[in-house]
């Protein structure tokens, strides 16, 4: 066995598809390209692909680092790579940005073809079943009938279930982390106060922002810091920040003033600043909405085993002590939905200190057990 | 026994105090006026008076109403009336509005003597020290050498605890609800992220928004929503909003936008925007961060039993199961810090499914024992 390391130096690419794509509101999108990254071989059979999909704020970028840019490294490296628990020498990995996402699939801030201008307020809204059904073009550009599986952690991990269901020919495995299946009132009530930050932002402008030359950049800090207090756990604040005071003694005195003092509010608000360079408001509201959005029990009176019952995959439930977004109990949920429908189903529910941004971490324990898993899906597959 | 009823029509009054008082930051505030409502008589023996300290958002009005407006109720209605736990037939019950508060003290809406123009941002910072010891000369003025209880919750337990060690002869009991002996790293953060949501308002101007007539009202909104989700458990939005939808059926289809859709957004955007139709910014601010100060061990290197060793007071402690902002825990590091002083404390971990909010609601389990523990202290004091 040789140590894990890195798929090294990657390529995006642009996928353009013209088939018009009907939406879950009715609307359609004419044509759209989206942004691919893959890893690995796919094997003569077209057996062992594995689609990662990302939750709000990643992107097909899934592992390696890019030529120009070395630091620029996937934000789930850690488990796509050569020797890692989804190893790219057995899998073909595909990465995918979303649809309405802004890392360089169409979305907001691309030109509406109607108009020439941004589309701005006016992309339409989008679900996690319109991306599913998005990547299921995607998967037949590249060849792929059937996923040896999808996975993904968080909204990621509802796309994988929604490909459990409407899809089922399509995906041997559904492998779910700390997700849930359907957001709580509290969930959406953060969603909520995020994009009131946003909307009510001056710099806002209806969501026509680009053609006023500017961003709303300080509703967007507002919601990405609270968006980030959310992912993690408050022991693991504690830990990492208790009531620490930036560039003092803990006995030093307070400044006695408004402005940044203790490490927690330094280390918020430069994540806030971080984030607001680069994401876009648009995309915050689309991925949210989308979040809020997401029930797939909803057309079957609220039974989540009934809206599971075409599911053929077998299924690897996985959740986190200290998640309390999405905590260990909305994954029994669909567990006990799926043993209800007789599914294959596992469930890894993993003691870990770092909320629900465990996921994308490499505790040891979590990541022994997603490997243990996809060897068994390798070498179904032959790999 | 009488059912409970309303102490009735109550006036505030203002009281000014001239003799200059130090802050705790260094600063002096020249000369002051609090807000202060009495509820009862005091009896002879000058024994039977209750101090009852606010909260961030609450004020010098705990109970009745007001002649012109009828519809005002205090803010503890609740506990604090004739034949309620905290009964004003045998209690002299004081409310007061605290230094920096916007409901009539003296904070940074005030004229500031030295500029003639309001205070703004640069009312001093003061802390849950500084409100107490102003309380203390309240209590001077209103010929109160001791108060059978001094009783809050929240912050205002906070208070309860303060006088317990800085004025330890003038406290016969300190009660003390859903309160914690100092923030948490998660706490701080979400105070932050609402000072953030203001302070980055185009309409807080620094502070001194009076001058440019406008308020940070959009600040003050998301500010507002952010605490709301941290008063209420998950469990308690859950079982008041679910995922309903505003004027739907739970299986109509969704509006597939980004304006006001689900009942807990309706819900907190109505908060949201209420709150900042009556609240100062400033004093949003300043009451957050004396949140953030609090923390009465810090002088003695971190030993909760060393900082409260002064205190003489017995102690009511109470707590709610599903407070998650000020969880029971919190409560039982005073109750095993009051213990190793050897201290009477009494404790009571209420079940209740309200979060936070629970002190303010008239729970019967919590109201029985606030009762009974008032009971006694009426006994004690003749009453």
């Amino acid at each position: 066995m040789t140590a894990p390391a890195s798929v090294g130096t990657v390529a995006p690419k642009s996928l353009h598809f013209r088939e018009p794509l009907p939406l879950a509101s009715g609307a359609t999108i004419a044509d759209y390209s989206l942004m691919v990254e893959t890893y690995g071989e796919l094997n003569a059979a077209r057996s062992n692909a594995v689609l990662v999909c990302h939750a709000l704020n990643a992107s097909h970028h899934v592992a390696g680092v890019y030529q120009d840019a070395p630091k620029n490294v996937g934000w789930w490296d850690n488990m796509v790579g050569p020797g890692k628990p989804v190893d790219t020498r057995r899998f073909f990995v595909v990465g995918v940005n979303n649809l309405g996402s802004c890392f360089g699939s169409t979305g907001p801030m691309s030109t509406d073809p109607a108009t020439g201008r941004p589309y701005g307020a006016r992309f339409p809204v989008v679900t996690v079943e319109d991306w599913v059904d998005a990547q299921a073009r995607l998967a037949d550009a590249l060849g792929i009938e059937r996923f040896a599986a999808v996975m993904g952690g968080s909204l990621g991990g509802m796309q994988a279930l929604s490909w459990a269901i409407r899809h089922p020919a399509r995906i041997g495995h559904c492998v779910a982390i700390a997700t849930t299946p359907k957001l709580s009132a509290q969930n959406i009530a953060f969603n909520d106060v995020a994009r009131s930050a946003i909307q009510s932002d001056p710099d806002f402008h209806g969501g026509d922002y680009y053609a006023h030359g500017v961003k709303p950049r300080r509703g967007l800090r507002v919601a990405r810091m609270i968006g980030h207090i959310t992912y993690l756990s408050g022991d693991d604040m504690a830990e990492k920040f208790g009531r620490a005071l930036r560039g003092k003694a803990d006995d030093a005195d307070y400044a006695f003033g408004y402005g940044v003092e203790f490490e927690v509010e330094s280390y918020l608000r430069y994540q806030g600043e971080k984030f607001s360079e680069y994401f876009d408001a648009n995309t915050y509201l689309l991925i949210t909405r989308a979040l809020d959005y997401f029930d797939p029990a909803k057309s079957c009176g609220g039974d989540l085993a009934r809206a599971l019952a075409p599911a053929r995959a077998r299924f690897l439930l996985a959740s986190f002590s200290t998640d309390w977004r999405f905590s260990p109990a909305r994954s029994r949920e669909i567990v006990t939905a799926l043993i209800r429908n007789d599914r294959d189903v596992t469930y890894a529910e993993i003691d870990a200190p770092h909320g629900h941004d465990a996921f994308l971490l490499d505790d040891p324990r979590y990541h022994r057990a997603l490997a243990a898993y996809f060897d068994t899906i390798a070498t179904e597959v032959g790999q």
